[in-house]
């Protein structure tokens, strides 16, 4: 009976489910995993006016389909701002998506046919591995150091990769500044260096650069795009400056690159009365003032945290202080049981990420990653806490072993 | 050098770009194409009051990545009213998208491996041919007539392959209600027995139901869901009734689907900020009462564009009127060349879908299909007077060249 045959899914569905979103802990739990904004800084009640005021001007035009590539004022104004990282373009180079994730996603189903090679960072973003799994690409993931991805390595697997009719990638996955979850930045000549490779072996460069205008003592390098307009595929995103809940990002790449993606969006075009809000709060706000104000709150924060670890683990940790971003990531020197650790923190009211989340295969690194924007600086201080106390627990548990 | 060679993109990217979306004509173009509500009808004042108390109160949590099927609010109202179709749901079996296109795409995701059948009615909706190719199904049709898609060949089919070891469908995509373009509903008994196949033979049904409350005359039937839930994916959108604009749909459907489907989604999920405002909206309006006059509305234009149509076609054309929906389908009794016909009335100031869009292959059915909602009486007047027009000329060159 074909009844009874079981039901044959998509070959790529990922066997576990996807990680993210908030949690339903209680309200004394310290939330230190996910890439959340404060909520703090969320501007309310200027959103709320935008929402008004967007929806009177804007109505009955943005209430329809949208059918474009976005709104021409966000487009507008994220080809200003794109200038700060020495980008050239115009609002017909920009195509509007929901958040970074969908920009990935669609550029996966564009490049990839199953089985073509991706190249990533180890470690990289759990959200766009999954992405490329799910369309079917083989993964390969190269080392980086305190200066970003080492492109020296990969130059060499491009060469030995063309030399021995091996596979090139269709492309190359990079987050240049403040590096999820690394919190590093990719160096200019590597930028450089990377870029030319691109040119010279054909194969694009997706640079995710979510974290951008999340900066705390210094500019922002120039984009990798500026150095290869024609092979670089940039991302931007709202929520990290705005909030995830309005689901907006951007794409920048040459036509070809957006006319294929439009056509993987389809009916899921991003929402044009959400641009317009969007795009009126922005005229209406001081927005290198706002950033600024935000900018000072996550450094604030992010030095409670790092004066906490050295409190409370010293020398028995190591990692790169980030200058932006939003995430530390955490190398116990000694092997511990992550997974135990993690879990055991979680039940003494602060959730911190596995650091093996973020590398292929997921074999354990003896590292976590922490967010430092969410939380205020007095539940990072009791988040740190409890993650030590977990922390001796284990090792205290482990030495009883081990006698 | 690698430089040098064709960079492959996915095998299946369509090669003809998508059609849908707005169009730049001048203002006293007539649009008679695409899926538009009338924009008279969109609820402004309401929408901007929701949109700022939204704000003002769901603000903080709606701002965060929403990591969840959705917001409590809005799938409580979907579950409620799925009620009028006899769907029993609760808010745990509905996923939120971004109108029912991100549903139909995702559900191709889930469901589809390169090579695998889907079947579907002729005519169908050309963006969901269009998600099905992407997803590199092998598509096959089944004519319908006025009671909607002929089951009983769907039947013959289905024992067709089964004894000659064919293939089966992974799903068979229906629309039961006011169909688009065909303007028919399927009838309760086809509908029972189509459930009746689906369970016998192992496929899902993806029931996509977005026109389901633009009804004139009658209830509406019950859903397909109702007759078989583990073997429906049942898809609603909010974009007819209250606008496309913002990008709102439902997906009903059993937990492991639902959950496939938010794999998919990854970063994509759907933006609980604007989900907020329409719930609002939702609470402080009375719905039936604004969906009479909405059908009113409609129910008026069609009328008018049916009297146009006789004043000017005669006996030359013939139709199904529809009872509900945003769609005429009309066919030439005579062979026109429906190609040229739609572009000398696109330039004589009236836009019109060639239908064989919604066929596969595209192949020539001499037929066009109006749209009536999104015209006011007096446009729709103007419109079909001008593609009178366009058709006799275009007899006339046609006899000149005969003669």
């Amino acid at each position: 009976m074909p009844g009874n045959s079981e039901y044959q899914y998509n070959q790529f569905l990922p066997k576990t489910p996807s990680i993210g979103g908030t949690t339903g802990a209680g309200v004394d739990h310290v939330h230190c995993s996910f890439g959340f904004p404060n909520s703090e800084l969320f501007l309310i009640k200027e959103l709320a006016e935008a929402a008004k005021n967007a929806t009177l001007s804007h109505g009955h035009l943005a209430l329809h389909y949208p059918g474009g590539p976005g709104t021409w004022n966000i487009r507008q104004w994220i080809a200003n701002r794109g200038r700060s990282r020495k980008i050239k373009s115009n609002p017909s180079d920009i195509l509007i998506t929901a958040g970074a994730g969908q920009a990935i996603d669609a550029t996966a189903r564009v490049l990839i046919n199953p089985g073509d090679e991706v190249w990533v960072e180890a470690p990289s973003f759990f959200s766009a591995l999954r992405a490329f799994e799910i369309a079917g690409a083989a993964v390969r993931a190269f080392p980086m150091d305190e200066n970003g991805l080492q492109v020296d390595l990969v130059q060499e697997a491009l060469e030995f990769a063309t030399f021995n009719g091996g596979n090139l990638p269709k492309f190359i996955y990079v987050m240049p500044n403040f590096h999820n979850p690394g919190g590093v930045n990719l160096s200019v000549e590597r930028r450089k260096q990377l870029s030319s490779l691109a040119i010279k072996y054909n194969f694009y460069i997706l640079e995710d650069d979510a974290y951008a205008d999340i900066h705390f003592n210094q500019g922002v390098l120039p984009a990798i795009y500026s150095f290869a307009p024609e092979r670089v595929i940039y991302i931007g995103t709202f929520s990290k400056i705005i909030g995830p809940g309005i689901r907006l990002g951007w794409t920048i790449a040459n036509s070809e690159i957006l006319q294929y993606m439009r056509l993987f969006l389809l009916g899921s075009q991003t929402n044009p009365f959400m641009q317009e809000i969007i795009a009126g709060l922005l005229e209406n706000i001081e927005f290198d003032k706002y950033l600024n104000d935000v900018n000072q709150r996550y450094v604030g924060q992010l030095d409670v945290m790092i004066h906490e670890l050295g409190r409370y683990f010293g020398d028995e940790i190591k990692y790169n202080k980030p200058s932006g971003g939003f995430f530390l990531l955490v190398k116990f020197k000694e092997k511990v049981d992550v997974s135990a650790l993690v879990a055991l923190a979680e039940k003494k009211g602060v959730s911190v990420v596995n650091g093996k989340e973020f590398y292929l295969n997921g074999s354990d690194v003896n590292e976590i990653r922490l967010c430092f924007t969410y939380s205020s600086e007095n539940q990072i201080r009791k988040g740190i806490e409890r993650l030590a106390e977990a922390y001796k627990e284990m090792k205290h548990a482990t030495a009883n072993v081990e006698v």
